[in-house]
This record gives C-alpha cells, sequence and structure tokens, in this order.
C-alpha cells in the first residue's frame, strides 16, 4: 500500500543520458542555424583575412620610418597614393613615404604598420607631420591573424550565438550542418484539469502545464508537440504516450506521478515498446516523485502536476536532457549562476536537495538572493521569482545573509 | 580636416531614448507570445484556484482532530468516503472523520487540511491510523491563494516568460495583447565588402555584420530586415536608408562612420527626413565612433564595421534600445552580471569605458575571467568570450586578481 519511491540523486538521473543518443542532422541556411548545435567541426579553408588589413583610418608606411616622432619634434613624410577599398595596391611604400589608407583596406607592399590619421598634420598635397611614432605591426591585421586556413575553430557539439554565425559567414557557409531540435511529446494529465479555453468548474483548474512546458521546451532549443489533457484513464494515456514517442524524441507527461489512488503513468510508461522504468523519485524538493523511464531510447518523464514543481523538474533535468539529446557537447555547457547574500533563514531536510524560489534583488551594490514565499503549487511565486537557489543535500538549512548562487531562469 | 568627435557617455547616449515612443501593440495567441512584452496590465477576473485545493495524496479532514497523534500514539479516523477529480464532493466532513483525496482534488465542506498518505495505515474499509497531527490550513491551498480576483499580477511593459504564459493560461487568456517585435532594417557598407556567396578577392572580405547583428537582433526581441551592402556611394547610401526607415522602426548602419574618407554615414543621415544628428562618437571603447541619429522619431544607428567593436556597441548600446523601443519597462530589465577574478593586468585609458572580452573560467570553486587576446576586428575573439567587462572611465586599468563584473553575452 504504501509504495515508497526509491529516490535517487540529481546527479545519478544526470548520468542516465548516456542511455539516449542525440537527434539526427540537418542542413539549414546559415540564418537559420542561430541557436542551433552544430553536427560538425568547421574547418578553415581561407585565411581570414586574406590580407593584411588597416585597422584604423591613417597612412600605410613603414613602422621604422616613424621613430621618434613626437609633439615636439614631428616626423616628415612623403605621401605617394591611396589605397583604394577592396582592391589590391599597386602602388610600393619605401621608406619615408606613406600611402592613405581607410579602415579595412590592403596594406600595400611595402608597409608594415598603420598611423591613425589623428596623429598627422597634413601640411600639402604631398606631405604630411607626424607627432607619434607607430611599431612594425600597430593598427593592422595580419593575413591568417584572425582565422588561419586548416584551423578548426567550431567544433562539433558547440552552439552557434551570434559571433560563430559570423565567423562561419566569414568562412562563406551559406549552409550549416547542425543538429535538429529534439521534438518533445507534452501530455498534462488529470481528470480535474480542463483546457485554457473553458471555464473551470468546481474542483477543476485549467491546464496551465502544457502552456509552461511548451514554453520551456523552445528555450531549452526544443520543439515542442502538444498532446493535450489526458483524463485518468489508463488505457488512454498509453495510447497517447504511444502515439506521442512515435512522434517525438521524448515525452513529458506531467500530473498522475506521485504515490496515490491514480497513479498511472508508471503503469502506461512500462506498457510501452521495450520500455524500461529507470529512476522513480529524486531527492529534490519540489519535484520528488519524478519519473525517468525510456522506451527504447526514447526517455519517457513523468514530472509532478503543479506547476511550480514540474518548472523546477524541468530547469534541474529535463532541460540538461534536451540539450544532450540536441547534440550540445558538455564542455559546451555554460551555465553561470549569480552569488547572492540571502535575506532570511531558509529551512532544508537534509538528505534532498531543496530549491528555493528567489528574487535577485540588488541594494547598495550588493546583490540579495530573497526567498519568494509561497507553495509550490503557486504560480506566482514563479512570476516572482528570478531564479533558484540549490540548498544542497548535506545541508540542513541556510542563514540569512549567507552566501548562495542564484541559477537564472531562462528568458 | 581633423574633425575629431564631441564623444559623449553611455549613459548620455541611453537618455536618449525617450525621443523613441515604443512600437505599437497586436493581439496574439498565448503560445506566440513568449519573450514579448505585455502591452497593458492582466487583472485576475477569477480566484486560482477557485476552490481549496489539496497539495498531497491522503485524507482531508479537520486539523484539530489530529491534534496528539504520534508513532507511539496514533489517532483514528473514520473514512467517510473519497473526493472524486474534478468534481465538487457532495459529502461533508465532521469531527474524527476523513475523506480520501488526492493532489488537487477539492477540499469538501467540513475540512481544513490534509493528512499525508505516508503519515497514515489502513486498518479496515472504513478506518485509518495516522502518526501525526497536521495544522489547519496544511497540504492545503486556500481558495484565492495564488492569484485573487481583481489582482493585476502581470503589467504593461513587463516580459512574457513560461511562468508568465502560465499565470494567463490559468486565467483563460486565449490571447494576450503585447508589443510587436520592433523591425530593425540593417545595412552593411563598405566597398571592400562583398556577400557571404562571394568569394572575396584581393583586399576584399565578406559581410559579418548582416548575419552577426540580425542574430543579436533576434536575440535582443527585434525583428531584422536586410538591406544587404550599400558600396561606398552616398547617393546608393541615402535611398537605401530611406527605404528602410520607411519599413522599420529603427536602421542599423555598419561600417562607415569613423572620421575618415569615405564617412558618409552621418551625410546619409542628415539626408533623411526631419533628421537630427543626436550623438556622434561615444566614450567607449571599443564603439568610439558610433553614431546616433534620428529621423523623426526612429533611431538611425551608425556603428563600426569592424565586427568585434559592432557586436560590443550592439551589446551595450543598441539592444536596451531595441528593448525600449519593443516596450520593456526599465523596471523589468533584469541583467545580472557575473562576478569574477581577473587573470590577468588590463591596461584602460581613462576618460572612456572599455569593453574586454573575457571568457569565464570555473577554477578551484571560483569563477576567473580570463581576457580574450586580439584586435577588435578579429571575430574569433568574439567565439572564445562568454562576455565582456566594462572598465569604467574613471579607471586606468585593472590589475590581476581584482574582482570584475562579467556582463554575459546572449544566447
Amino acid at each position: 500500500m504504501k509504495n515508497f519511491f526509491k529516490v535517487v540523486d540529481i546527479e545519478d538521473v544526470w548520468d542516465r543520458r548516456s542511455a539516449f543518443p542525440v537527434v539526427d542532422q540537418e542542413t539549414l541556411p546559415l540564418a537559420s542555424t542561430v541557436g542551433r548545435i552544430l553536427a560538425e567541426a568547421v574547418l578553415a579553408d581561407l585565411d581570414i583575412p586574406g590580407f593584411a588589413r588597416s585597422t584604423m583610418d591613417g597612412y600605410a608606411l613603414q613602422g621604422a620610418t616613424t621613430f621618434g616622432a613626437t609633439e615636439s619634434n614631428p616626423g616628415y613624410l612623403t605621401v605617394v597614393g591611396s589605397v583604394a577599398m577592396g582592391e589590391k595596391p599597386d602602388l610600393r611604400v619605401g621608406p619615408g613615404e606613406a600611402v592613405r589608407i581607410a579602415t579595412g583596406g590592403m596594406l600595400p607592399p611595402g608597409a608594415d604598420a598603420v598611423i591613425m590619421i589623428e596623429h598627422t598634420e597634413v601640411l600639402d598635397d604631398t606631405t604630411i607631420e607626424l607627432y607619434k611614432s607607430v611599431a612594425p605591426g600597430q593598427h593592422v591585421v595580419a593575413q591568417g591573424e584572425d582565422i588561419a586556413r586548416g584551423n578548426a575553430l567550431l567544433a562539433g557539439g558547440q552552439p552557434v550565438r551570434p559571433q560563430e554565425a559570423g565567423l562561419l559567414a566569414a568562412l562563406g557557409c551559406e549552409t550549416v550542418r547542425v543538429f535538429r531540435k529534439p521534438r518533445i511529446g507534452i501530455i498534462s494529465t488529470g481528470d480535474e484539469v480542463v483546457p485554457v479555453t473553458d471555464v473551470p468548474g468546481p474542483g477543476q483548474i485549467r491546464d496551465v502545464n502544457s502552456t509552461t512546458l511548451s514554453a520551456m521546451t523552445i528555450a531549452a532549443g526544443g520543439q515542442p508537440r502538444l498532446y493535450g489533457i489526458v483524463q485518468d484513464s489508463l488505457a488512454l494515456l498509453k495510447t497517447t504516450c504511444a502515439r506521442a514517442l512515435a512522434e517525438n524524441d521524448m515525452i513529458l507527461v506531467s500530473g498522475g506521478s506521485s504515490v496515490g489512488m491514480r497513479d498511472f503513468t508508471i503503469e502506461a510508461f512500462e506498457a510501452q515498446e521495450d520500455a524500461h522504468i529507470m529512476v522513480h523519485g529524486v531527492s529534490i524538493s519540489p519535484g520528488k516523485p519524478t519519473i525517468l523511464a525510456r522506451s527504447g531510447t526514447k526517455p519517457m518523464w513523468g514530472i509532478p502536476g503543479h506547476v511550480t514543481s514540474a518548472m523546477v523538474v524541468f530547469h534541474v533535468l529535463v532541460q540538461p536532457f534536451i540539450a544532450h539529446l540536441g547534440g550540445l557537447d558538455d564542455r559546451f555547457r555554460r551555465i553561470f549562476t549569480i552569488p547572492c547574500r540571502l535575506t532570511r533563514n531558509l529551512p532544508s531536510a537534509q538528505g534532498r536537495v531543496d530549491f528555493v524560489r528567489v528574487r535577485v534583488v540588488p541594494r547598495d551594490g550588493v546583490l540579495y538572493a530573497e526567498p519568494v514565499l509561497g507553495k509550490s503549487g503557486l504560480i506566482h511565486t514563479m512570476v516572482k521569482a528570478d531564479g533558484l537557489v540549490r540548498i544542497a543535500a548535506p545541508v540542513e538549512g541556510l542563514d540569512k545573509g549567507d552566501a548562495v548562487s542564484v541559477e537564472l531562469f531562462k528568458i
């Protein structure tokens, strides 16, 4: 009767990811790859830049020519021409000579540096005065200094941010091989749950989880597909899970995962093809009754129905799984937390990891983590929160003023 | 000849935002509003939950009935029925009585608390034993405890994250009034710039800024529209700017903004309808030659052509402007930085704010900011970086080990 869970730690759940292969790949136009994960390393097939380039408006010259020039003892150079932008200069710069050049212009042969226009004065059509010396190489980007041909600056499993997209543009990649977005089937359960479009009767509530979990899936790099609300019917839940598994890379069932009268999720999962229950119960709060199972190589998650518990479990466990399925290499997981001071004492049970919703409040140059009070079923506590503070399992509680790290919510 | 800029501070540029009105509004289906900004406050037109709800699987009862129950001195209650999920219970709980209830079930009249199933033992069909007392209100969410009818929990100007979308779902908002995405026209300039699809000849480079600035625009909540590369022709730049202004809420011209031989951006901006140059030169590095102008109530930005400078200026100045145009209320700007220790000395000129690209490296429980070396034209320095360290204007430089704050890049 009292079927208690055999709870496992967060790390144990996370380790199960190796059972699940990453999704397949697709080739997309460059502009559509931002936010995606590269499927393969990208090799530079040319030097960038392809020529020595000026980084300033000024004059290309031989640095050695300028040595000793100062405000009180200026140097003088003969201007022998101009570099046209986007063209190969056809003149050569000798000692004592200078060539007008704009930012991005190609250094003419003989020149090894650029003096900024602000450090010169035009005396006549062919003579400039300089107030400063420049070292060879100054205000110049050498050929291949950004990326040398043959270098692999981007690795498979690396996310494409605007700068990686820029690098791919520089390399002329019109299309890019990336992992496709993992497809996530989302199912809400519960006799008391009605669609957002309905007016809830007595004892009923609207389906919030389909909306929040779908939004979080998108933020995690996945592509959600909604299967609506399954009333507490085992047969219906089995067939809906089967359909969602066939159409997705992972399924996410919220509600019905606690040990109770209507605990159909486990049974529905067990009924799937090549099914195996991997985890039933995680030592976290909220979120203890979480289920991780698999059907073949596809993960099935059973997460709590309470909206806040569901969001915490998603943040802590489901989100990194989606990233894993989506091809993100662990070494590119760049998640940083915000160190804060706690504004009040926080009790916590030993032996489980507690996640406390907090608001980050700057005061006198210090960031404070202000716990948002309220039961875990209350969505307004999530609306007021910026992120979560993790209280480690061996800790019995935290004191006001303690240093804590806040994991910010996405978006 | 030496037309030096009258540089202004970042704060002065930011203050100019009041000259620009926010974009207009649109009504979207709830699921499409995540990442958008609410155009108006949302009032709760019902209590959430609409009834007192159990937060546990167990028995609904009168808390007072359980007082004194312990492991060694258990209490006994008569089970008088069950609550069906999603229905209004038709029975009443008196003293000494209990009613089976699942998580989310509606509390029957007379009950004020729920005891968890784990703290009870079934003795026979109508009797349970309890090992723990529960206080009135325990494991129950009261009617309206999450959101009370008439409360405005969401304000105009507030971003919609997954949890705000969840709250809107709970309130039955099938559609939501939000600000539309600001449309940003993006123009690259430079005779040396060729499309990504071309193989650059001597002195030429591919157009990287269209890709990076467009990706950053999307991450900032805007909708980019590309106008390609305008060769350094004043007439063409004027007409392209005019077209982009007509079709967008803001335009962004990269390249050609420094004081030099081909400085057409200022002239092209001045030629637009009701044009006014607001800023020419900002005391930041990189990014000093930045231009902010307006045509009527639409901002025109001239930003450097160097990809890294362009990205830094976008991050520091353009991105918050897009958020402003997009309706984000200042009090909802929640940007947090990551405190780190610097791994090496950083020189900096006094009187300007320096932005240094850094990689965040965790070592022995401490986060270090490791400056990425390289000239500002080099995109690989952005690829290696997680964010920027801001060296304030009055500071001459920072020392190894100094505490710094890292502003993370988006995405």
